[in-house]
């Protein structure tokens, strides 16, 4: 049996999640404070990468013991929380902890994975929201609200998104299922929120672009159809900043 | 003319409001940076203290030249906040600026104030709350929250509150009037809203205190009238962290 851990973490310190050479990582701090705990190295797999950055409210890893596919332990799974808590830095938590199979992937067995982007459209920063949101402060009123909700619409369904793929990403289908797409507004914070069965390299962040293209009257919500059957990044929007990703939930 | 600006804060990072020597205090960035947009020195004058680590959403303060009751600018109002925001640092912003009479006085004046404390009562902290709530993670139930709202309502009125004020505060009167006071729960952040003519050292801290040691059976509603009368401090409860609290609000 492996444990499988729903972290959360404010990603503003770290090079993303994933382990790099002379770079803090989330995954870096996991695998340093699982060492502490338990006494052993362990493997530390996430349920995707994620950029420098790029915060996640629930976040999905196992631990197992290197060298082996699960892990062994005297310590009561609900103190395992806490007990990496311990070790671990203030921006980094994790939230609980469940058994899973060995053979579990908490990659390859997601089912969808929903993120939110928040954009706080207020005319002056907000420093509650520094590093925490993309700060786009040319006012976004109601009709163009609607009008980007039109265009998210449009992603729901499956297709070939390379037109919301940054380069020199390595994947072998750019084909993917989305679920849903909202854009939302709560005071002066605007969020997107999308759910889909996997997302590619930037795609979120690409597609809010996009979106904003869409509330600048750059492109029509009629626009994205073509735009996705084109498959050519250069008719999508800009890269949204990472900032303002969240990565909220993740089905297995 | 003064300027009267509406100011947000993240006090993580200062020492309070007030400028105190050898420390980094929001007054002191304000001060630095009036200086650097109108090119003399300027007096800074917010409407009240905080302590280290306190919160601001909407903090008023006045700019005038020093050795002056005014300020003469060729700057127009509407720019000033977005040009003394250049120079502040990113967990300081001025969100609007109006003119006022030489005679306003941004704590004198104060007719009200709304205090807002928080606190996260998930069972495992929130990297998102660190510094930004008080971490309590004993369960607060809805049977508790309710004794807290009703222990709130209990500070309601015109009072002697020096049983919920700090030492070392030097006051002539400790007579305030609360105008409503109120518990609330949004998920697991249950918020203590409070409104006030004006508050004591520590006030709504300590107020914060008592209320977590009536979720604690420790302190019933009914016992809040006594305590008050009693002004004695002990009977109060303890003094809440800094990091829970948040100015939201001054009417003039």
């Amino acid at each position: 049996m492996k444990i499988l851990l729903d972290i959360s973490f404010l990603g503003t310190l770290y090079r993303g999640y994933q382990v790099q050479p002379n770079a803090k990582t989330v995954q870096g701090e996991l695998t340093r404070a699982a060492k502490e705990l338990f006494g052993f190295d362990c493997d530390i797999v996430g349920c995707s990468r994620t950029d420098s950055g790029v915060h996640a409210m629930h976040f999905m890893a196992t631990i197992n013991q290197k060298g082996s596919d699960g892990i062994v332990t005297a310590i009561a799974l609900e103190k395992i929380p806490s007990a990496l808590n311990f070790y671990l830095p203030t921006d980094i938590t994790v939230n609980s902890a469940l058994w899973v199979g060995d053979s579990f992937h908490p990659r390859y067995d997601v089912r969808n994975k929903e993120y939110i982007y928040k954009i706080w459209n207020g005319r002056n920063r907000n420093p509650f929201l520094q590093g925490r949101s993309w700060h786009y402060p040319r006012k976004i009123d109601d009709a163009a609200l609607q009008k980007m909700n039109l265009a998210a619409q449009r992603f729901v369904g499956t297709y070939d998104f390379s037109a919301y793929m940054s380069a020199n990403s390595n994947v072998k289908s750019t084909v993917r299922t989305i679920f849903s797409a909202c854009v939302e507004r709560e005071g002066d914070v605007i969020s997107f929120r999308i759910c889909g069965s996997g997302f590619l390299y930037n795609m979120v962040r690409i597609m809010m672009g996009t979106l904003i293209a869409v509330s600048e009257n750059k492109i029509t919500p009629d626009d994205i159809e073509a735009i996705t059957q084109s498959k050519d990044r250069n008719r999508a929007g800009i890269t949204a900043p990472a900032e303002g990703l969240y990565l909220n939930n993740v089905t297995y």
